[in-house]
């Protein structure tokens, strides 16, 4: 279900830890234990999906957040229902995951994707004192929109008051990697009756497009025209 | 948190299903309860991130997936942790998210992402007769690569019993959509302080690359090269 079988990246700096839930029990040959390939992973993503159990059941919403260190930031509205019963800390399952290539192989059981992802585990926590919720939001926009945070006009206290922030540490988590081609049997490779290789995947921007509200003859500023994609493919 | 606040899609057809959890409590105004939109949304995604309640905490992991009619197919490997724990079925939470663009605000409380979102509960059951598994692996083959199932080699019976394949009925699910500029308070539109506009993001393939055991001059076939990314932002 994870996506499928592949390789593992050098391993540097310290190791991520590995507890039952975060020990893949399969495709341990796609698991990277390097923080830096998390970073990467976390850094690259514009959305993340956070996993809660709301009422024993589990929902899982997309999110805007932001990451500084070993510190990810959650961003939401004080009216949604999750980040209610985040009051107190939540326990979350945060993932980010980037589709990077189609595999197309031989036989249909080695079709799979090249992707990477992360998967983090922990007790998000709400961040109440004013400066260091400021300091989450700016991180969260540095993220969103990086160039915005000193441009665009500050935060108001009734906008202040509608947003929540959450904190999760950067403790436990699983990076997984594919960045290869496909994995046919001998006798697939032989028979050769298909095609085999990979179809890139990747996310690119469009021309920016103007507000309707934006007078004629506004320039299109740097941080916007020039920002780059988040790196796509390995493969 | 999910991601911000926008419009609502034209209804048509047999409405989505309205429970608590899959009402949104907040941005009703991007609520969309139209089935075809659900099936949009669904079908342009390449994978899904599934929620699932393992020892009371949440788990989200990247998976692949295909829809047929009102049935979502979901793709494991019998060894996953999570599927094991499937096998008399699982609650559930499935979500394809799109990001279609980064919606620059002259204020940074309206900066926000054009989004596509379906968040589907329920409960996912495997499915075991021959086939119906074989019909489900080729809902989910023909989803992750159009045209595969014709070409490559079939399943044999080891790699048939090495995965799963779940059935989750589109019962009861969640539709968002932000498709549009940003929404800037009058005041902050009259100071022009800072550029406002949508930045699309679309998913885009590369070139085709040949698996490193394929002999030379093997052409790449019209599925393959003529694909079509899914499709992208509408603002």
């Amino acid at each position: 279900m994870p996506l499928a079988s592949g390789m593992v990246l050098g391993m540097t700096a310290p190791p991520l830890s590995s507890t039952r839930r975060s020990t893949p029990n399969r495709t341990k040959h796609r698991t990277v234990t390097d923080r830096a390939m998390l970073y990467e992973v976390l850094d690259a993503g514009l959305i993340c999906h956070v996993g809660v159990v709301l009422d024993g059941s589990p929902v899982v919403l997309p999110t805007g957040y932001g990451r500084e260190g070993d510190t990810l930031y959650l961003h939401g509205s004080t009216g949604a229902r999750h980040m209610r019963a985040a009051a107190a800390g939540i326990e979350v399952c945060v993932t980010v995951t980037h589709v990077d290539g189609i595999v197309y192989a031989r036989s249909l059981f080695h079709h799979s994707m090249n992707y990477r992802s992360a998967v983090v585990h922990g007790t998000a926590v709400p961040i109440t004192g004013r400066k260091a919720k400021l300091h989450g939001l700016r991180v969260i926009t540095e993220h969103l929109a990086p160039g915005s945070w000193a441009h665009a006009r500050e935060v108001n206290a009734k906008e202040y008051a509608s947003v929540s922030v959450l904190a999760l540490k950067l403790d436990e988590a699983a990076v997984k990697v594919r960045a290869e081609g496909p994995n046919d049997e001998p006798e697939d490779v032989e028979a050769a009756a298909a095609w085999a290789g990979v179809l890139p995947v990747r996310p690119t921007f469009g021309q920016p497009i103007p507000g309707a509200d934006l007078p004629p003859g506004v320039p299109v500023p740097d941080y916007v025209r020039n920002r780059v994609p988040p790196s796509g493919s390995r493969t």
